[in-house]
């Protein structure tokens, strides 16, 4: 398999879970029709980002993996003949809840799961309250379409995340994301967009291989009224194996496509190669907290 | 110390080593005399890039540490009262030679070395002829201005080191670098000096700390004629801890100058604090070559 046609599906989501889950069915066709082989959908797409505050009430938002989300997704899956990446708030048991990406194979089968390793907490991104860090490790997910190595979202901005799933043989890395600013922290977006892009980017580079971001867009209101609420700002994109942009979306809704050419990975790992120097001797320190 | 003043020096060099120093000496004293308390010289500054091709002869040009060229730095640095970053053909023993960061302190002593980690090998760049890795580690050095996280040219592609470096308390990484393309691959150029620069930029937002890169400028023909010659592409750089470019230079010799403000480390690592979520506990693999 040298070449995959993927698809990126940013959009805002409604809070209405069936009004959401009839838009992904109808973006997902979409999608396909369009050429795309592998669509992949935002982080914990089914539902506002409900960590904009702590809430128990939003807890009763988690489902079962299979559940009633994966079921629908399976199906369209199994009819369209794709794979579809999604991300859901897992319920894995009571009072153990995880930030849970899914894959699903052409075949209508669960190909794999990736649990959030890395969970962010700050103002406005409450993840700590409801999700259990992961415990699956950073395990590349088999497909039909290639070795799928996801991560979500926070875990972007971890070097280690991306490398471990190379070296595990991962053919592209694929970023579920939902990153926003709010209103009144507005001044630094720009710098923080470019932070966003540029280590995303980084991983391509270190790892020599293409690299798929797809963030939510749209204004969401924080309940409490403590924050002037998220501007989700979009801009996903995919970069090839040098982290050169091959498409990249602006800040509305938009179904992304891009051509994916695995031959590129193995002639630039060639041209740079990383992977041959890396000093595994001498990196025993990267375990530690700090010094 | 809040802030630090660096200046960085990117020239071409001369193949006369006697000039170079002159050349050198001249350069550090104009940086000194614009306010730079910190002056970062380019890799292998004492010589043209001669890994362009491997030749036994070449091992002459390497010196002891101490050795003639530290000893004129820590002259110059002593009476100018700054700290100077040079990296030397290091001739450690018979047969045992390495590329050598050397960093001299305000008093005229040798604050510290960096031997290079990560040694590259690809046409033109003949390194592991030369260089055996360097047995020092990741290993800040300390000295009146920081902590100094020096690595050198290759070690920028690879983000274990930057992060290793950033534990162990770096208040800076400084890449001295010798980065060019061969005329008859220019066309991949910008592709490769992106790819360059944006590495960079995200060991700065990984480690929210702010990176220093000095690269060498002008044209070395390949003395085997076998290459078309090394065309070395400068740009070299100072970003500050969410990556972004306070300073860049073009393709001709210039000093750069740029003002650090370690505060901003703090103020960073407060709103981004990737520090403390870093998976410690799932990171072992990085330790493996590959699956």
């Amino acid at each position: 398999m040298n070449n995959l046609a993927v698809a990126l599906v940013q959009t805002a989501i409604d809070p209405n879970k069936n009004k959401t889950l009839e838009m992904f069915l109808h973006l997902i066709a979409q999608a396909h029709a369009d050429g795309a082989q592998l669509v992949c959908l935002p982080e914990l797409h089914m539902s506002p980002y409900f960590p904009i505050t702590e809430n128990l009430a939003h807890f009763d938002l988690a489902e079962s993996i299979p559940g009633p989300t994966t079921e629908a997704l399976s199906k369209i899956a199994k009819k369209l003949n794709i794979v579809i990446v999604s991300s859901i708030f897992e319920r894995r048991a009571a009072g153990l809840y995880h930030n849970t990406a899914v894959v699903i194979e052409k075949d209508g089968s669960i190909a794999g799961m990736y649990r959030k390793m890395h969970i962010p907490d700050d103002p406005g991104f409450y993840e700590k309250y409801y999700f259990t860090p992961g415990d699956l490790g950073f395990e590349p997910i088999k497909t039909s379409v290639g070795n799928l190595g996801i991560l979500v979202c926070w875990d972007q901005w971890y070097p280690e995340a991306a490398r471990i799933m190379a070296l595990n043989g991962a053919d592209l890395l694929i970023y579920p994301t939902a990153i926003g600013w709010h209103k009144d922290s507005a001044a630094g977006y720009e710098k923080d967009k470019d932070a966003w892009q540029i280590i995303q980017r980084s991983h391509a580079i270190a790892n020599g291989l293409p690299v798929v971001v797809i963030n939510r867009v749209g204004f969401e209101p924080d309940p409490n009224g403590q924050l002037n609420g998220t501007q989700f700002w979009g801009h996903s994109f995919v970069c090839g194996s040098q982290g050169e942009i091959l498409v990249e979306a602006q800040e509305d809704p938009k179904i992304l496509h891009a051509q994916l050419d695995f031959k590129q990975t193995e002639l630039t790992r060639q041209c740079w190669p990383f992977l041959r120097d890396r000093r595994i001797d001498a990196y025993q320190e990267i375990l530690a907290r700090y010094r």
